[in-house]
C-alpha cells in the first residue's frame, strides 16, 4: 500500500513582475540573460523555448524534483513560477531568497522601472487537506483548514466536514461550502433576522443543511456528531416536545399537508441555493424550485411568511430569474430581500422573505 | 510606448489528480503514455524530463505562446498546469475540454480508482486589475475587483482604491485591505458595537483609515472622493459643528492634551493593526503602540473607554503579545475582546475594549 502521497504535497509559488516598457531594452533576451545565473547557482538545469513573437519559456530543473518556469512575455510581463514537493519551512525560505534575487536583478536591469511585483502565497496541492473551496461566483479562496473531520460518499453526494481554525467545523457537500459553526448569521437570516416572534407559531422547515432535515441520512449523521455548535442536540432525538424531524422527500409531505389543509405561520426553505443556470426552461431544478414554492404557498397561512436563501449577491442573473419565478406561482406573492455576510462563505449572500399578496376587500 | 501588457493577462489553470495507489501500475510511464496524445492533438510539442526517483515533468508548448506542465509524482500525484496569455472565453472552453479529456483518460487508466480530482479557478496575472489580496494570516483570496478607481504612491505608501462588485470601493494601503464600503461592521465594532451612548461625550479618534484622520493627506484625498459611503461628507470640511479633523502626527497632539489635562470619555485608536511580529523587544512598532496606549490612558477619563482593532483571529501569537503589552502600561487596565466578521476582510477580526482598572477605596 502506497499512501505516502497523503503525507506530502506540492507547493506552487507564483511570482509576477510587470514592466512599464520592455521594448526599451529591445528584447526579452536581456531578462533571460540577467536571470539565468540565479537559477544556475541553485544547481538547476535549463531548457529554453523561444517563440520569437511570444517570448521565452525557460524551464529550470533541480535534482530534488523541484522546477521553475520563467515565462518572459515580449510586452513586459515576466512570470516566475516555482513548484516543489514536500513543503517545509526551509523550502519556503529558499524560494523567498530566490525570488528576492530575481526581483533585485530585475530592478537593476530596469533601473527600478518595474510597474508591479507581486508574489502570491504558495498553492498547496495533493496533501491530505484541501484548503481551496471556490466561492459560488467562482473565485479562488483559500481556507484555514487544519483537519479533515469527516469525509464520506453517500449515495447522493460527497460529504466533508473540515475544521477551519477561525470558522470551526465546515460542512461541504460535493465541493460547496454549506455552513460552518461560525455562521449563526445564516441561521438568523433564514429565520427572519430576529424580527419574528415564533412563540406558539407553527413552523415548517424544508431542508436545513446545518444538521437539519436533509434527505441524506449521512449528512445528518455527520452533522449530529461534528456540527453540534450548529445543531445542538436537536438531531439526537428526531422528535422533541415541540418539534419533529422527518427524513423524507419533502414533496409528498407538502402534498399531504396541503390535502389535509394543515397550515403554517412560517415556511423556511433551506433546501438549496438558487440554481446558477440561466436557462430556467431547460433546467429541471427551476421546476423543482417552483413546485416547492407552490406547495409551500398552499400550506402557508394568508398572513404567513416564507423565508429562503437566494445565492451570492454577484450572481445577479440567477437571482433575477428566481424573482421571475415568483411571478409564476399559483397565487400572487410579494417579496423583499436582504444581503447578509455569512462568515465562512467569503461572499455576501442574499436571503428572501416571500408573502402572499393581500387582496383588498 | 508599449502599454499592451495592460490589456492582456496571463491565465494559469491548476488541475490536480490524486491517485489512491500508483505503484500498482508499476511506474509513471503509463500516465505519460496515456496523456501524451491529448496534448499532441492540440498541436503541442513535448519536452520530457525524467528524474527517475522523482517522476516526470513534461512540458507541452503551443505555437500561440500557451504551454502546459504535466508533473507526474511517483507516489500518485499528477498535476496538469496550463498557462496561456490573452484570456478569452474560447480559451477557457478549450482548457476545460482538454482537462476533461485528461480526467477521462486517467479514469480509464485507473479504472475510476482516483482519490481526488480538483480544478482550481484560473489565476489571472499581469492585467490592469489585480484580484489577489492575501489575508492577514497569509491565505490566498481572490476578490471580485472590476475597476481600479485610484492608484497612487504617496511619500508613505501605495494607496489603491479598487472597486469590488459586492463590497463596493476597497481602500488598500501597501497591499493590505484596509476597509471597504461594505464594512459598517468594522466601524460599529471599533465604536463599541452599538452599546455606547455618545451623546454629549468627548471622543478622540486616532487614525481612522476609513477616510478619517490619517497622517497621509493622499489617503484622505482618495477617500474623500471615492469612499463616500464610508466617510460621508466628514472630510469635505475638516471642521464641523461637533468635530475637528487634525492631519498631524498624533503623538505630539496626545502629549499636548495630556499636558493641558484635557480628558476624553472615549479614545478610539484606529491607527494600525497589532503588529504580526512576534519579537516585541526588537520591533519598534510595539514601542510605538505602547507609547500611544500610555498617552491615550493619560487623556482617558477614569471611567472612559478605549476601543481599538487587534488583528485577525488566527494570529494568536500577535494578539497574545498585544495583551501582554497591556500589563506594561503606566496604569493598570482591564480589557475585553470581541470577534467580528468584517465582510471585505474574508477573515474574522478581533477588537479590544480597554478601560482603567477601578481601584477600590
Amino acid at each position: 500500500m502506497v499512501t505516502s502521497w497523503e503525507m506530502r504535497q506540492s507547493c506552487y509559488f507564483p511570482c509576477t513582475l510587470c514592466l512599464t516598457n520592455m521594448s526599451r531594452i529591445a528584447d526579452c533576451n536581456a531578462v533571460l540573460k540577467a536571470l539565468q545565473p540565479i537559477f544556475q547557482e541553485q544547481g538547476m538545469t535549463e531548457t529554453v523555448h523561444n517563440w520569437e513573437d511570444h517570448g521565452y519559456l525557460v524551464t529550470y530543473i533541480k535534482k530534488n524534483g523541484s522546477f521553475a518556469n520563467l515565462r518572459i512575455h515580449p510586452h513586459g510581463l515576466v512570470l516566475v513560477d516555482l513548484q516543489s514537493y514536500n513543503d517545509d519551512m526551509k523550502g519556503r525560505e529558499e524560494v523567498d531568497q530566490l525570488l528576492n534575487k530575481v526581483e533585485e536583478r530585475m530592478k537593476e536591469l530596469f533601473h527600478g522601472n518595474i510597474k508591479r511585483v507581486k508574489r502570491l502565497p504558495a498553492i498547496l496541492r495533493g496533501g491530505v487537506i484541501d484548503r481551496y473551496w471556490p466561492t459560488a461566483d467562482g473565485r479562488l479562496v483559500e481556507y484555514d483548514i487544519d483537519e479533515v473531520v469527516y469525509d464520506e460518499d453517500s449515495p447522493f453526494q460527497n460529504i466533508k466536514i473540515l475544521h477551519s481554525k477561525q470558522f470551526g467545523n465546515i460542512l461541504i457537500l460535493s465541493g460547496d461550502v454549506n455552513l460552518a459553526e461560525s455562521d449563526l448569521a445564516y441561521t438568523q437570516a433564514i429565520m427572519g433576522s430576529g424580527k419574528e416572534d415564533y412563540t406558539g407559531k407553527e413552523v415548517l422547515i424544508l431542508g436545513g443543511g446545518d444538521g437539519g432535515s436533509n434527505i441524506d441520512q449521512m449528512v445528518i449523521d455527520g452533522c449530529k456528531k461534528h456540527m453540534r455548535k450548529t445543531c445542538g442536540d436537536v438531531l439526537d432525538n428526531l422528535k422533541g416536545e415541540c418539534y419533529q424531524v422527518l427524513i423524507e422527500d419533502c414533496i409528498p409531505v407538502l402534498k399531504r399537508y396541503a390535502k389535509e389543509g394543515r397550515m403554517f405561520d412560517y415556511v423556511i426553505n433551506d433546501l438549496t441555493a438558487v440554481p446558477i443556470s440561466t436557462s430556467p426552461e431547460e433546467d429541471s431544478t427551476w421546476e423543482f424550485l417552483r413546485l416547492i414554492l407552490d406547495l409551500s404557498m398552499k400550506v402557508l397561512k394568508q398572513d404567513g411568511k416564507y423565508f429562503t436563501q437566494g445565492n451570492c449577491i454577484n450572481l445577479t442573473d440567477a437571482l433575477t430569474l428566481y424573482e421571475e419565478q415568483l411571478s409564476r406561482l399559483y397565487c400572487p406573492v410579494e417579496f423583499s430581500k436582504e444581503t447578509v455576510c455569512v462568515p465562512s462563505y467569503m461572499e455576501l449572500w442574499v436571503f428572501y422573505t416571500i408573502w402572499k399578496k393581500q387582496t383588498g376587500i
